[in-house]
């Protein structure tokens, strides 16, 4: 099979990231990171699925303001989340009114939409695009869960929905001049290191078989460590290169059984130790009462557009392996028998240089 | 706004097509077209989700085979379709084992993926690429609108979902000559004139405040003629350079929604005449009593992937821009009161010589 490893030769900028998120997140140990956290999940607005579009588009729309950009100069956005035919993306690329491309990978999104954003401008096809994702607790309760009044409680297993958006600006800028305005936007909104995107490596739907909703990260796991395995033999690089290879949402139980698949497949634990993490074991604290941590595509995507960005602004993380981690169940597979596959898309990213 | 067109410099080649669609669409006036024709739409299966999947996978194994290639040759696949959660693909990228981009994009996959693979093998991230796409009718109602057993009445605008699927292997073949195979696929399966992606246009999310479900096609139609202008415009073409330009569900009443906008932008009736066509209205005859035509990802996915592919490897269609045309509603943002936004992506085909 091919390790369908995508090299990034131009190596597209991310210009800027921004990331919104719910009340609960906002409370947990990540809250520094966020760009905007709001007091009231409903966003203002009358249902949870109009929240969440809402919330990813104030995402978007900071991010394209962070790069200096006016969303006419934007060429193209990716994006997607978990809502039947992705509701809250199509309303939000219907209000933004730019050149849309739709995603479903469910939990896997924010690197799936980074990784085509950075080969469109990579490999010259546009100068700006967007890739972002969302996920609202609320809407993903109600569609694929129980509704929120019967107060269901979880096994200790079970992982909270974030309610996150995540959004990234990436352009080719330094590469054609005609797309670039350095002496702005670095100045006004981005100082910093680059970052700069490397490579990607495109999952493939991996299914272990497992069929309780309430297990997610073990039917997750190893789809992400498939994934780790072929980005490394695609790119030539060991567990060591990087600083950090951080999954998006396997949880507390899944982070646990890809470290020992991983070890299964010759990783030691040193080289585990300190160097996996997963958003998902990240975004919640003791207090929130989510025992596995978090999960959604809203999860990976604000703490990818949050933290990990910011951190490798400052470069305090010089090459990261950012994995975004998807149950590609459907709301009525489990009831025709299914059990629940997993996938995952690995993007590499690079702090470069001080400015 | 950006037109968002991408030109492929160095001219992808679909290798190969496969059709796969339902017995009612295999009585109608394509049928001598279409690669595979079931005698029953249930395809063997327990479920109609799982008979989707199936025929789904049937045009992707098909396709690959008619490219002279294995599974394992195949680099990166790009799929969806119009369930929650794009099930029937999902469920297929599970069984094919092939690195999986999932693209949701209602009705317009068919043009979305076939320009994603065309971007992914043009740009020489891979190889060999496949783009494919499907629809249910039973999977659809079931979803969408009412259960089959009420036997529930249309008015006459409103179409039929098709039950079909197709795909298309694209690779950058003549340029890289590590992936290529010209002498085995070409004699063995693919003789005739070289069928080549030139160029691609992504569309935005338009929205002409229709509400009303059985009014698809003139919701749709506004951004149809939004991909055509722009197309046009990013290639710096006519409507006259074309030998056909084809849209992928507009229907009968979509279709002609969609003649009267380009007139108002001031392309000549002489010009549209046997130029402009829409797979919905080529897909049923009369006697199927689908009053306005078809719809659905597999309506467009099947009639490029039979029809439209085979007459351009003929020769007969020179140049041809085709248009898959989605409507991007959710099943319960009707409920909200949002009203019906339409997407239409663009893919600019050429057939080049003869062998």
């Amino acid at each position: 099979m091919s390790n369908c490893t995508f090299i990034f030769r131009n190596r597209p900028e991310i210009l800027s990231a921004s990331s919104a998120v719910g009340t609960k997140e906002g409370q947990g140990p990540m809250k520094e990171w966020f760009d905007s956290i709001s007091e009231d999940d409903t966003f203002g607005q009358k249902t949870w699925e109009k929240a969440e579009s809402y919330m990813l588009k104030m995402a978007v729309e900071d991010a394209i303001t962070k790069a200096g950009k006016t969303r006419d100069e934007v060429d193209v956005m990716l994006s997607g989340d978990l809502l039947n035919q992705i509701m809250s993306s199509s309303f939000m690329a219907r209000d933004m009114q730019i050149p849309f491309i739709g995603l479903y990978g469910a939990c896997s999104t924010m690197t799936e939409s980074l990784m085509l954003a950075g080969v469109l401008t990579d490999g010259g096809y546009c100068c700006t695009a967007v890739g972002c994702a969302s996920s609202h607790f609320c809407t993903a309760e109600r569609q694929f869960r129980l509704p929120l009044e019967h107060a269901h409680q979880k096994p200790p297993s079970a992982q909270s929905t974030v309610t996150g958006a995540g959004a990234m600006v990436v352009s080719k800028a330094d590469i054609d001049k005609k797309c670039a305005k350095p002496d702005v936007y670095r100045v006004k909104h981005c100082r910093g290191n680059r970052v700069v995107i490397t490579a990607a490596t495109v999952g493939r739907v991996f299914d272990p078989g497992i069929r309780d909703s309430n297990e997610m990260g073990a039917a997750m796991a190893p789809a992400a460590v498939d994934l780790i395995l072929r980005h490394l033999n695609g790119t030539g690089r060991s567990f060591d290169d990087y600083d950090l290879i951080i999954t998006g949402d396997l949880g507390v139980t899944g982070k646990a059984v890809a470290a020992d698949i991983l070890k299964q497949a010759g990783v030691t634990q040193e080289q585990i130790d300190g160097k996996l993490e997963d958003c998902g074991t990240l975004i919640y604290d003791e207090s929130s009462g989510c025992k596995s941590g978090g999960s959604g595509c809203g999860c990976s995507a604000s703490i990818f557009s949050g933290y990990i960005y910011k951190q490798m602004k400052r470069g305090v993380f010089r090459r990261v392996l950012i994995i975004s981690t998807g149950a590609m169940l459907s709301t009525i597979s489990p009831f025709q028998g299914e059990s629940i596959p997993g996938i995952a898309h690995g993007v590499e990213l690079e702090s470069e240089g001080a400015l």
